[in-house]
């Protein structure tokens, strides 16, 4: 029996990023597709609660079934297990994102949410991202990534609760030196606010910033990737601090308050 | 010089909860809030970047400085530091949550990612959550938890890159267990959708569903509420598996495609 995969992002079903996605994944199976109607960048792991979701056929992707969801990429997953499937797929892919979702951006990225998501039910989940945020960006080293990588996930499956976060330099494909399993950079943003006037004079805000890898490790997404690597970065959704558990058990309490 | 304490919340500046926090951390230092103008649960880690941002002074706090943000939790963070401040403050605190994040519910958790932001900005950072999703709820017991931990966060900081997720039983304050410092629960969400039809005919989805746990551990957020403890979990954004890393070399690729 062929293998079902989910496929979602986060940048809609419009995105020339999912249709890449769908050509890599119809080689290793059959393809479901459920993604947002409109980009849902920067949406984290955001699910819709307070307003209804709305789910309709698309016909963009030919003879592969495909849903067009109001929610957001977490939302997109549920939908496609448990509405449309009603069990779950082999294989969850989420992207191929325009943009990078290395170190700290994992946790504002709806494309990696969709991966993790797919990991807390159980599924074998990849997100791809691209470093390049041009809407007909050259996708074709990471296609070739994405076929190194799907069928030995695949053949062996995921470790429990860990979905993998796959980045990709901005190379073309005889340029990419190869792909590195490593940890996540403990980079950041360091936010500016662009202000202005409304016609009525009133302020608002654009969020702006620049990104700041303070890491000196040499076995991190950012540090690969700068030497022309694509970057695997095994993703878990328990964010237990463990190193620090005992330090901070001076906390505990026994009802003396 | 009087500590600098940041409050915001999920639930927006309108929810009881953040005005039980605002009573108890104006006994620690001067207050500023940067809160939703309306409810914000669910958004998860989200900013927002493809429209813009309002910020507008609110006077519901009486002599407290408060601002009414048009964004998600995350976002009031990044105003409030970077626009409204244009410092760090010397702790941040989120909440109080009507309803409970613990276990995985962090993921979804506005009030959590909030203080996880405040991780990334390096300040001492804090949320609370009570387990009652009344709008009335009885915040007396999380207040109490609050008071003992605060203090002695101000004094002692944080690990770096740490914010703590302190979750509170509904319970009295008499009938309050302690306090345990622990390990979030690998507990999930058996979803459902509640499948509708609207006024056209055309069908709608609310998200739905039960909470599931099946962590065996004896340290967990989720074990220890159950016993009528408050939970305190070490939070980190560090997404890395590094217990899987070697298992999976097997994925590296020196260009070999």
């Amino acid at each position: 029996m062929n293998k079902l995969i989910l496929v979602t992002n986060d940048d809609s079903l419009h995105a020339k990023g999912i249709r890449e996605l769908v050509a890599t994944a119809i080689q290793f199976g059959d393809v479901l597709v459920v993604a947002p109607n409109k980009p849902q960048s920067g949406m984290g792991h955001a699910i819709t609660i307070t307003k209804p979701l709305r789910l309709e056929p698309y016909s963009g992707f030919q003879e592969i079934e495909a849903y067009s969801c109001s929610g957001t990429p977490v939302d997109c997953v549920k939908l496609g297990i448990f509405e449309v499937l009603k069990r779950k797929p082999d294989l969850l892919l989420s992207g191929i994102n325009h943009g990078e979702n290395s170190s700290t951006n994992v946790l504002y990225s709806g494309t990696m949410s969709a991966a993790i998501e797919g990991a807390m039910e159980g599924i074998p989940s990849i997100g791809f991202s691209l470093a390049d945020f041009d809407s007909d960006a050259d996708f074709s080293a990471t296609k070739e990534v994405a076929k190194a990588i799907i069928p030995k996930v695949l053949k062996n499956g995921l470790p429990k609760n860990t979905s993998l976060n796959v980045n990709v330099p901005k190379v073309t494909f005889k340029d990419l030196k190869g792909i590195k399993v490593c940890a996540q950079a403990h980079a950041y943003w360091e936010d500016k606010f662009d202000s202005r006037l409304d016609q009525f004079g009133r302020p608002y805000y654009w969020l702006t910033g620049k990104f700041s890898d303070r890491d000196q490790r040499v076995d991190t997404d950012l540090y690969h990737l700068k030497r022309g690597y694509a970057t695997i970065v095994p993703t878990h959704f328990d964010l237990t601090n463990y190193t620090v558990l005992n330090d901070l058990k001076y906390l505990d309490n026994e009802g003396e308050f």
